[in-house]
Order: structure tokens, then C-alpha cells, then sequence
């Protein structure tokens, strides 16, 4: 089978997905972790730029780390405990922007790399922010709505002091969504008066952004665009697997179907289905709001979710990991 | 040879030498570190007490932990990058106490593992406080004054809010002294007012407290004469070897002939002596003053350092990793 | 005589007219207080809604409600004692928005359902904030202008930490201007800094908006507007009796004259005009102006103030309480 | 039978019992509330004093009075909102000092009262302190410990800006302890910082006074032997009769007997007990605890806890409205 | 005559008083200010202490001098400014320390002379604070109570950010007293919440320190006691004349007068009294109290008070220029 | 020769030059200096305008003037003191605004001066700001960049509670630059949180404005456009002699040639170049960066600088003092 055309953008999330044995595993060869992949492509990138080998090491070293006790009463009266963390990377270029995820096995070094391709992120797209990103180590999925609140404003009063709309502007992330960052808002607000401003991706009600739910898969459809033009093609008339149907996924699917584009196979946790013709993805998302899955759905033959990553296509969409909270 | 008393309280300190092979390293058996050592103690403590295993977990999480880039210019003006850090363990108690050490080897696992057995210590000593402690990744022997006062300044910036009078409350430990304690207190100042209580170990002459000094040292002597008389015995008529001639190291020496011990054999980085009648400490004070060591100190044998740990003697002082700041 | 329309949203300031045996008074059977009036209506909006009654409960219970006392020497040296309050309902949506008003006869019923409904006006307009009131409890014709300034600074000392651009945002009200606004925000500035925007309705040259003035007026015409469009009619033609000729009624004279309406009668504090073929609203203003007044005015005939209320006409605009500040 | 010997100091607290049906009842004649008596005694005191009437006015006003809305979630998971206040008497001598009681029927007008008597109190025993007084209006009898906690550190959340150290002081009262004390303490502490000293009546081993469980029972000693001496007479051999065995009626039996005197009947929400040999206070103290209350207690008569106020005695101790929480 | 003795302390304020023409004028040659008078002693410590040239031009440069602009409204309705200003020259050895005057010849000079005093008196004091001095350009004698209140109130708001118990501590100083002190503490207190340490000299009612009222009088008499003992001598049989009949002038005398001196002759800015068999203090006291001043006293001679100076006695202490507020 | 037309607004300026005896000196009659000269245009608008005195005063009195003391260590290691100051004219219109000097003879007077015309510039131009202006007692060119970035960040730890987005804003001016507000706007940063808006004239990469780099010599060239227009002239054909070929004389020199001005003469500290056919201002800039400064120019003739202010022209641009950081 032909190799798929992957973005520059998707490998470092391969990588990381790898190191977990990933959802939608196989590919094997490579050990390298996110922190080590990140610095390795930072350095070449310095040297390029001929950067002093000090500024080197101090671009490398992040800005601020924070790893914070988070304790609550679980509904049954038992009390738990978590470890919340910020990685705060720069702020040379303006606040520090980046994600909170909540997720059972959140890694520092990826998490540092993470907070670290934010700032360069930022640089590149030349908008005055920097780069920074955190988390809980929780799974999000065992835990109630009550708990996940409770949780979260225990976290926000731990590192409200660090965070901030001049400082560091959290967003949702894996395992967060709208409602997570409703509650970092109205938890910070009690320490420093109504202040929206503090987190974005928040709901569209408490002055969230239009069009951010579908911003990331947007992303996805803009990258495979760009890539694609590189070779000379266009959205329509390609055949695409995306491995993952969570909020990225399933926007990707739903804006490259509109694009022109075949998706002709999809996988999530549930399940995996492949139908060449391309499959109806208004119907899949019906079928999987209502099943809570891809699994059962009948718009094409059920096959096993590890085999999608070696399906022929001419683009792999690798979007497996976020999504999981309280299905 | 008999085998040496060794007081419980210096057992952490072993595990933590042997692991860096040691300045007078040797015995190579045991491979647990600092952290495995405290937590598997507190476990032992935990399940004698019945305590809930949430509790228990609970406890064994740092309340909070801190790590911040430090850059300063050098003295040659190039830019250096060295990373600070704090753990905080618990504030139940009260504000946090602990010290801020500067040592090239700066060990995440030790740091933690001491900021719990300081949250013990005062716990014990039933003092209103928590526990804590930190410090910077260098080498304070290879920095100028003038560059441990930009780093000690900007440590403070990166971490003033997170310390206080009533949060957290740093001491002088292994590379900064009394002088470091003066300049965290001078920068934590421009942000929140003439705040002296900020440190404890200050100078004497900005309110630091008399006695100070020697008294780690005294507390060496103390805990040995509460070991010696679980045996029966005084310190004086003791022989003692003593692993260190620092700021311990030389006040237990001090004390403990004050109080009728004999020193046998005392050794520092730059050399050993030994001396069966007893080493004259007086005098090794001068000589180490004026030649920056004990090496050359004709009131005894020189011998080679690392042949002070299997000696005999009664008592056995492993003190030898601090005070090396610009000597 | 045809009974004439009233908009609903004039119904609740006809209440509170009616419990202080109101200036035009005249309407006696309805005994229902502002709060009671007030609750009610939110109560059988809340059926209609299907609120669960827990929520219910909790948006009737203000927020924050706040009394202080304010002392402040008189002219002649002696003191004087005045109770302000700010009842502050509800900040889901925003920072909470309300005026302030000076009056000798401040209800605290009234200002607590004044506050209610400014929560949902501003939720219904849709514009993101809240809802508060306040007061204080003097007759600010009585007080001279430096008293009045010495009171307003005292009130700000009071509550300013209760009050901000995120938290609380006053606005003048009965018996306060523009001028009580400049001496808020420039009290509110000695404690937090130059912060314009802690009051709206200040002086235009101190950052108030355009159009502030005649803002209240103009919200009668449109109300009046929609209400007759209603019925299939328009202004123009329509006979207008006005109760009041401050600062609401008189711009909602001039407003609705503009607009082809026909204001055949007009009262205010020192008298009534009535001249069926409609009366001179600018040749009003001036006389108004030079006279304190409309007491003595040519442009029709004089009549008893409470005749105004069985007056025959199409619209009758109650506007009979504010803007008595110093006159 | 002889009307019992009254301490003036008891006069207020008997107006309040009665004025709600009390719970010993049965004195129904007088029907001045709290605040009128209080109001008026001032008002003799002023007289006395030859205080210009715009002081004794101001006097009269609180500096500050607070209500704020507290909603918390139930342990069955439904909200429910309550409405906090505090009421800030007078900060002229210092900060104010004052309770936080939880009582259902948390009557404004008596907390009013009793903020201004804590004014005149500390004023009286010329302490650096003024008055304040607050509470929640909820039954705490009817809360589980954890939706007490949720409350008290909302309620908290809303007052914190506006007590503190050299503010304004709370202490226990009624329906509160000094578990509730650690619980603002703690919620306190994260927005100002580790702040033993914003509440006094907190537990011993988080810094409260040796001795402050039996202060009031003390004072209630105290007063008595003061009024006694008045009539030359002394505790030893007098007969006493005590209504409510809580907090204060307890020690007050405890150390009245201790003083020689005897208490020969005493009552509590679940009985009354009646002996004139004297009760045998420790045995009594056994008793109730083990069975929550009087009831069942056979050292002496059962008796009808009304028939207590009624029964010839040298003097009546009224004890009978606190110490409820959670029995 | 034989000339005066005179301590060393008084020799600047006699600088200071002969520049203004002084109120005993008289000693005309020396042209040197209190500032240049200053700064040439501490060159002479300076060059005995053998201190670096650049640490002694830092030591002479104040640490923060602030002048402000105070604008009140005159009991006329008139507006009326003064300049306010504060020198704080070293805080190196704790907080700052010193008087505020209010003197219609305030001279920047003569305050950054006192200020650096300050410095240098508490250092050789050897108490932990740093000297400063400050005070407003007006005639307190021509302000009415009222005025000067707000006046202080104003400057206060002005400066509050500058002075606090950890920076600098105002204290009286001429023109000023313990009443100005209080409205400091007052006006300072509604900013940074009850600080009665903002201010020393405070009314003992607000906790202000006994004896701070006779302290720069008994000053005077411990310094002239150690002046005499280096002559041999003892107060007892000394013949005194005192310049000022002030707070510092009429305590000295008292205190002289206790101590066995004899005071033969007294001015103040009424009069002058003179009595070569020793005046009677207390009568004096009592006198002066009646009448505003020294003036018509018929216990000695009237004399002129410039004559004073030449007066022949053993010591003759200036202490001319204070005490003038509301006379 | 024909005397030049001068623009009002470059008065000041040449009155300030003429003090220091300036760099292109000769014309000496004038003595007044700019403060008086400042204060004596006020009065006289003062009294067209009919101003009350006292409210004239007021003006004229600063706001706040605040003087502080910066101690440094040089790059050799020894200590220097600067003495740095601001002052605050007036906020009655909104933050105050002026710029920040470093030069070696700073005066008060001069700067008062410019604080007080800030204030009027920003009334006359009808923005919402108030005026200011500061600096600090050095030589610029005397100090190493390391030396000045040092010596900027002890200034503003010394002023960063004084200045503020809502209350003052500096901008750069004579010997200081974009790079000092950078400093600037990091370390007060460090104490309020990511503040670019603390600074105006900051590089642009940091947020500063685009065309703040000409701003001021398009000043000179929209001021002499407007002074020629009175007089019925244009730009076009005129011929300029400009003083200064620093920041403003530079842009002024370029626009003014874009604008079809002929400049005939232009000098700076390095020397002086004539030529009546008009210098080739782009072949001029070229050199002045190569050789820093006009010095050696071969585009005219090399001339006597002072000779420039008597050449005959149609117009003089004064615009000799800026600009000569690290030269």
C-alpha cells in the first residue's frame, strides 16, 4: 500500500501517541519522545539561525513550572488527591497561551514540549502571545460532573495567582471542553473580580468565541490543504482515513466532506468503519451522538480501528486522542 | 573494626551521598534514594498510626512545586540560564520553613523528599510551621559574589509571590549563607515593603537571630549525646570522626571537645587529618581559615579522605556536603 | 373619559408613586408594594419557564446588599449622619448595573426590586450585565453643593471596594447628575487609580457618552412608540398628557413633539399647563429654566397638578419623580 | 414563690427568648424587641453623658451593614441559597469584634442590637476592639457537617474583603463552634494568606486560647458572684436554677458548683431535672453526653422544662439558645 | 559674660534659627545652612571612618524626596493650595522615621538636613530604623481647625503609598501634634485598613506611648546632663536660661526644675521672664496656659527677649521654634 | 542679514539652550529661564481667560514631584549614584504623559517647566492626558549600554508605584530611546504584570506605534507649514537652516526636502554644512550613520557651526539637543 502524505504539523502527536502504545498503535521503530523530538527540531532550527549557544539554552529552559496538590471530596464523602501542573515556557512575546488537559496519564516531558511548540507556535503565526501548557492527572471519564468541578476550581485556586490575562491565558485541551474553562473563569473571578478575559474557548454565552468549537479541525482542514497544494492538489477528489471522531475528527470530517474530499474511513474508541464510496458523515454524527460511538453504525463494513493506519488513502488524519470527557 | 553509632537523623543525609557516589563514599550496598527512603519511612509511620490511605496519599503530594529560568548576565557579559526551584510540601501546620540550597547537582527527588521530612520535623517539634525547601541548579564556587547576588535576585523575583512571611519562610542551607538570606530579603523588599521575617539565617546586624550560627551544629551535638545515652554514654571519652569541616562539621567539633569528646579524624574537599590524642579544633579552625581547608594542617596525620568512613572510632559524623559557597 | 394606555413598563414606577401617597397620587385601590409588584411578576415568569423552584429561590435573594453609614460635617460645623446603601441582585451575565439616587424617602423594598429589575432588563436587552441599586437616605434639595460632594465622597469611601468596572457600575438616578458621577470616580480614583469607567452618566468632558442626557426621554418615546404601534398607531396625531418636566419628561415632551405628537398638558412640582391645541415645549424649556419652573408660563392654562392623571388623552406619561437636585 | 435575682446583663437575652415564643416562655407582657431595648438604654446613657443629638445619632447607626446571597449544593445534589450577613457596628476603638450564629430565625433586628452591645461592651471593658455581629439564617441542627462546611466557606467567599485582622473579628455564637471558626480560617487563608488571627473561638491546636470553651460559662460566674456581692451575699449555699445546658449553662454548672453553690434544677431542649439536694453536675455531664441531652437522667425529678422559670430559687440562670450544632 | 554652654545637638537648630533672621537673632557671622552644616559633619565622619568616596556621595543623596500638591477648600469656600512634601533619606537599617512640621517657612534645605539626621540618630541610637522629615508649607496658626484637618487629610491621600509601618513612620514635629497625628491615622486607615503603627506621637487613647508628650523636654535634660558631667558638673545649682516656653521649652524647665536647676529666665514668642533667684515653673505653667504665652507673668522681670541670648547663666538651651499650632 | 521666522513653539527651546550657554549659543540678552518663562505665558493666558487666583495657583503648583535616589555598580565593579525624578503636573484631563531625559545637567526648573507645558499641549490638543516629564542626572554617552539598562531598572523599582497606564505614562526623550522604554516596560512589569501600555515610544516588534520614530520632526514640518501659511508662504522653494541632525533634525531635514524645501545649512555636535543650491539630504544621512556625524560631509561646505544661527534664510529649525545616546 502507498505511504499516506502526513503534515509536518501531525508528527509530533504520532510520536507522542506512540509512546503510549496509542490508540490507533503499529508504527514502532521510532523511541524518541515529545520533549526530545521538540528540542532536536528547536536546536536544528537555532543552528540554522546561527543563534548564540547561551540564548539556545535559555529559549530551551521553560519560563515557569508549577506542579500543584489538588484534594476534593469525591460524591461518596472519600477524599482524592491530584497533581495539576502548568508549564508556563515564555512570555518574551506577550501572555502565555496554551491548553489544560486532563488526562490519567499526563507526561511532563510531553507536556513541556507541548507548552514549548506553543511559543513557537505563536511566534510563527506572529500574534503577541507566548506559549504555555498544563493539566490534571485524572481521568476525566471516571470522575462526576460535581467531581470534575470541584476539581477544577481546587486547581484554579492553586495557580490563580500565576495565571492571568497579562500573564497566562488557559485554553481546553484533551479531557477539557467549554464548561471546564466556565469554571477556571468564575473561580479566578472570585479572586480577581469578573474577568472573562482569563481563559478563551469558554461557552459562547460567557463571551466564548464564535466558530471555536470547529477552530481545531478548521486547522486540519487548512494544513491538509496547504500540504496538499504543495503536491500540486486540491481537497476534492482525495481519499482520507481519520483515525479519531472526537471534536477535531469529526469537524475534519465534516469540512472535508464539504471541501470535496472522500473520507473513507474513520475510527474512534468504539470502533472503526470503511466504506470506499466514502462514508455520509451527517449520518455518522447523528449515529454517534445517539450511540455515543462509531460502533454499530451501518454506513459502511466495521473493521478493526488498528488496521485504519495502514488502509490505502492519500491522506491519514491521525485525531485519536482527544474527546474522552464524561461519554 | 567496631562498627561506628550512627544517629537516625543522619541516615537520610547517607542514603543522599552514596547516591552521588559520595564525597567519602565506600559503602555501595544499598541503591534507595532520598525520596524512597522519606516515603517508605512516612508509609511505616502511616500504617502504625491507622491513617486512611487517602490521607495518607494525600500527604505524600507536595502541596506545591515550583521550577523558574533564571538568566543573568555573567561578569564577562554573557548571558547564563540556571534553573531555581521550590517544593512545598505542607502548610496545614502553618507557614512553610525550609532551606534554599545552591549546589551543581540539585536532586528533584532529594529536594522532595526533604521539604516532607522538614513538614515532619516541625511536626515533631510541634512548631507552627510546614515544610519546605529549594534552591538553584549551579556552582556557587564557580560564580563571582556579584553573580550570586544577580541570581539570588532574580530567583527571588521569579518566586516572591509564592513565599512570605505567612506562606513560606527560606533558611541558608548547603552553598548560601547568611549573606544570600540579606539579598532574598533586600529584593523580596521592593515588591512587599521591608519585610525582615521574610528568611530566617539572615545577618545578626538585619535582625538574623544570635546563635544562628552554630546552630545546626549544636544540634549535632545534641542528637548525639540523646543517641549516646540510649547507650549509656557521654560524649566525653568518645573518639569521633568527623566527615566535614564546614559550618556543621566545625561547630560539632567545636562543641563536642568543648564537651569532653575527642576528635580523632576530621576531613574536608581538600585534604584528612588524624590524630589519636585528638586534633587540636582551635587550631584547625585558624589554619583552616587562613588556607582554605584543613590540607597542610600539620597538627596530625594527613590521610586520604575517603579512609575516614571505615575508621574506628566511637561515633561517625557524616557532614560533608555544605558550606562551599566562593571558598 | 377614555381610560388612557399605559406601557407596561411604566406600571412598577406607578406602584412606588402610589405608596408615598405619590405626588400625583389619585389611583388607591392597588396596595401592592414595588417588591411584592415585582416578585410576583418574576414569580409567574418563572412558571412559565418551568425554573426549578430551588433556582427560582435563588435568583429572588439579591446578591449583596450593603448599608453604610455616612457622616459628614454640615456648613455650619455641626454633623450629620445619612445611611447609604447598594443593593447589588444578580452578576451571572456581568458586571452589575444600576443607579444611585438621593432621596429622603429611600425604600428599601423599592430599591431591592429596582435592583431585581435591573437584572433583567439588561438580561433581556441582552447586553452583558447584571443588576444593582443604591441610595442614600437624604433630601438632596436640603444639602448645599459642597454637602452633597462631602456625602457622595464619604458613600464612595464607604462601599468603593464593593463597587468597579468588572464588579458594579453606577449610574446617576433620582436626585443625582452627572456632577454626583465626577465625584464618584474621582473618589473611586484616590483608592484605585484613574478609572472613568466606574461610572456611566458622568460629564461628557470627563469621558460621559453622547446623547446620556435625553437617553431616559428618548426610551419613552420608543416604548411609547412600540406600544401605540400596537394598537396600529403612531405618535403623530396622538394627544400626550406628561406628569413631570425634569429631565425625563422634559426631553420626552420635546422628543414626542418632534415626532408630531401633540402634548396637550404638563405638570411638575410648582404647577400644570394644559392648552388642548398643544403646548410650546421650547417656549416650556426656557420659561422652565428662568423660572425654576413651570409655575407661571403663558402657553395655556393654568391647572391643579392632580387633575392631570383624568385628564382625557391618548398617552399618559408618568414622569413625575426625578431630577430634583438642587433646583 | 420569690422572684429569682436577675443580672442586668441577662436582660436583653430574656427579651430575645421571649420575643420567639422562647423556649422556656411564659413572661408575655413586655414586647420590646432587642433593638428597642438596646436603642433606648443607649439613648438614657446619652442623656446621662450630655451627648450632642447628631453624636448620639451617629452612635445609633452601624457602620456597615452586609447581606449576601449563599448557595450551595445539598449532599442529594439539589441547590439551596441562604442569606448571610454581618452588621458592623462601630470601629472607633479598634477592630470591631463580634459572633457569626446560624439560627433559622436570625432576626435583624436583634443582630443589630447585639452588634451595638458588643460595642459598648468592649468599650466598657476598655479593650482596643468595637462591635460587629452576623449569621446565617439557616437551621445547622438540620445541615450534615459537609453542607455546613460548603456554607461557611461561601459565606465566607462573600464577607472576606471585609473582615480581617484590623477589621473586623468574628468569633463563635450560636450554632457555630470552633470547627466553624477553622472552616473560615482555612477559606480565609486562600485569599489573604496563612490568618490565625481573623477569627478568635478557633481550635486550640490552630492557635485558639487555652480557656475559651469556658469563657462565657465563666463570665456568667463572674456576673453572678458580682451581683451577689451587690447583696452581700456569696455562690457558696446559694440555690440556683439553670435553663439550657449547652456551652454556657454547662460550665456555668460546673464551676458554680465548684464555687459552693447549688444547682438544684436545670433543663435542656430534650428535659428538665429538678433536686433540691443539688444535682450532681459531673454525673449530669456524663449523662448528656451519651445521650445528647438531659432526658432520662436519674439523679433528681423529671419536671417540666416550663416549670424551671417558675421555681423558687436565689438565682435563675437563663443558658437556654445555643451549642445546637449537629446534635 | 561668660559664654553659654552649649551641646552639640542644639547646634544646627541654631544654624537653622540664625538664617531665618531667627527669633533670638543676634549671632550674625556664620552664613551656613542646615544642610551644608550637615553635610559637613558627615564628611568629617565620613573621612575619620575612612569611607569610599562613592559609598559616601550615595549615603548623602536621600533615598526619595516627594513634594505635592494640597488643595483644600478655606471655611470661606475659597480654594487654597500648599505644597506637602516628604525627604526619606535611609532606609538601610529599617524603617524610615521622622517628623512632620507645618511651618510657613518650610525650607528644603533645612528639611533634607533633618531628615539625614534622622539617619544618623537612630543609627548611632542603634535602634532598627532610617530617618526621614516632611512637612507642609503653611501657617498653622493661620488655618482654623477644621482647615488643618483637611489639609492633613489631603496630604495624607497624597502620600499613603509612600508611608506605611515597614517604610516610614511620620511623627510630630513643629506645628504639629497629636490631634494631627490621629486625623493621619484616620485618613491612612481608610486606605490600608486600622494601622495605628503608621504613626508615632499618636493620643494615648489611640495608642500612643505615655510620656511621648514630655519626651524631647526630658531629651533635653539627659543631653545636658552628659554636657555638664563631661565638665564635672550636675544639673543641681546650674543657672539655666531656656529659649521656648513650648512643648520642648516648658517640659525641659520642669524637668530642670526637678532636678535641682535653677531657672532664672524664660521667652517665648509673647514675652520674656527673668528672675535671678529662679523662676517658679509651675506658676508659669499655670500662667501660661491662662494667658496663651509667657506675657504679663508677674513672678520676675519682663524683659526684652532678644536679650536672652546674652543673658549671663551656665547653660542657655534654644528652644524657640515649636509648639505654635492654634495658638 | 534678514531675521528668520521662528515658530512659537520652539520659544522654549531656544530659551533652555541659551541657558547652558547651548551648542549653537549667541543670542544672550534673554536671562529668563523656562520656568518663568513657562509661568509667565500661563498668567498671561491665565488672565485673558479671567481665572480665578486660587485656581491660578493651583495650576501652576506640580501635582507631584518625586525625586529618587539610583545607586548602580559600574561595569569596573565600584558603586555610582544618579539622582532620578519625575514630575507630575496635572491629571485633571487623564493620565499624565511626558517624556523621560538622561543628560547631565537636568534641571528642575526646566523640567517643571516642560511638566507644566505637557499639560497645557495635551489641553490644547484636546487628548485625554495630562502632563509630566522626568529623568535622571547623567551623561548617556558616559555610561556602557549594560551601565544604562542597570542604572533604568534601579529608576523605575524607584518610581513603578508613581507611574501607570492610568496615571502616567512616560516617553522617551533627550538621550534616552525605544530601548530604554523597553527596560522600562520589563522591570515594571515584574511588579504589575505584562504592562506594554506603561510606555509609549517603545519598539515597535514590543507593541510600540508605527511613525513614532518621525513623529517629531513631521512636528516640525506640520508647525512650520502652518507658521508659513500665516504668512501666505508654503514649504515649496523656502530655504531652511537646521540646527541638530539628530532624531529630529534628521526627519525634519527629510520631509522637509520631500516637501520641496531647499535646507541650505545644517550643523550637529561634529561639525556644520552649507550649501545655497541645497544639501542632498539622503547622501547626508548616509554619511552622518557612517561617520557619525555631519563632520567630513563633502556635499557643501564645511562651516562654523555657531555661524548657522546668523546665516541668512527664509526659516531656522533650533533642533540641536537630542538624540546623542551611546554616540
Amino acid at each position: 500500500a502507498a505511504s499516506p502524505l502526513l503534515s509536518p504539523l501531525t508528527t509530533l502527536r504520532r510520536y507522542s501517541a506512540r509512546r503510549r502504545g496509542g490508540s490507533g498503535g503499529g508504527i514502532s521503530s521510532s523511541r524518541m519522545n515529545a520533549l526530545a523530538a521538540t528540542s532536536r527540531n528547536f536546536k536544528q532550527a537555532a543552528k540554522l539561525l546561527g543563534l548564540d549557544s547561551k540564548l539556545e539554552k535559555s529559549l530551551l529552559i521553560p519560563f515557569r513550572e508549577i506542579k500543584v496538590e489538588c484534594t476534593i471530596p469525591k460524591d461518596d464523602g472519600t477524599l482524592a488527591s491530584y497533581v495539576g501542573f502548568r508549564v508556563q515556557h515564555d512570555n518574551a512575546r506577550g501572555p502565555m497561551k496554551g491548553g489544560i488537559r486532563y488526562h490519567h496519564e499526563v507526561d511532563p516531558d510531553e507536556v513541556n514540549a507541548l507548552a514549548q511548540l506553543m511559543t513557537w507556535k505563536t511566534a510563527v503565526a506572529n500574534i503577541p502571545y507566548g506559549g504555555a501548557k498544563g493539566g490534571i492527572g485524572c481521568s476525566p471519564g471516571d470522575l462526576s460532573i460535581s467531581e470534575l468541578e470541584r476539581l477544577t476550581r481546587v486547581f484554579t485556586q492553586k495557580i490563580h495567582d500565576l495565571i492571568g490575562i497579562h500573564t497566562d491565558v488557559p485554553a481546553p485541551d484533551m479531557g477539557t471542553n467549554a464548561q471546564t474553562m466556565a469554571w477556571i473563569l468564575d473561580e479566578y473571578s472570585k479572586f480577581h473580580g469578573y474577568s472573562p478575559a482569563v481563559v478563551t474557548g469558554k461557552p459562547v454565552d460567557l463571551g466564548g468565541s464564535l466558530g471555536r468549537d470547529a477552530a481545531t479541525g478548521r486547522g486540519v482542514l487548512f494544513a491538509t490543504e496547504a500540504l496538499l497544494a504543495e503536491h500540486g492538489k486540491g481537497i476534492a477528489g482525495q481519499r482520507f482515513v481519520i483515525q479519531g471522531f472526537g471534536n477535531v475528527g469529526s469537524w475534519a470530517a465534516q469540512l472535508i466532506t464539504e471541501a470535496g474530499g472522500k473520507v473513507i474511513a474513520i475510527s474512534d474508541v468504539t470502533g472503526a468503519v470503511k466504506n470506499s464510496n466514502g462514508i455520509d458523515i451527517a449520518k455518522l454524527m447523528k449515529h454517534s451522538a445517539e450511540n455515543r460511538g462509531i460502533k454499530g453504525f451501518d454506513g459502511g463494513d466495521a473493521v478493526d480501528p488498528t488496521s485504519l493506519l495502514t488502509e490505502e488513502c492519500d491522506v491519514l488524519i491521525p485525531a485519536a486522542l482527544g474527546g474522552v470527557i464524561n461519554k
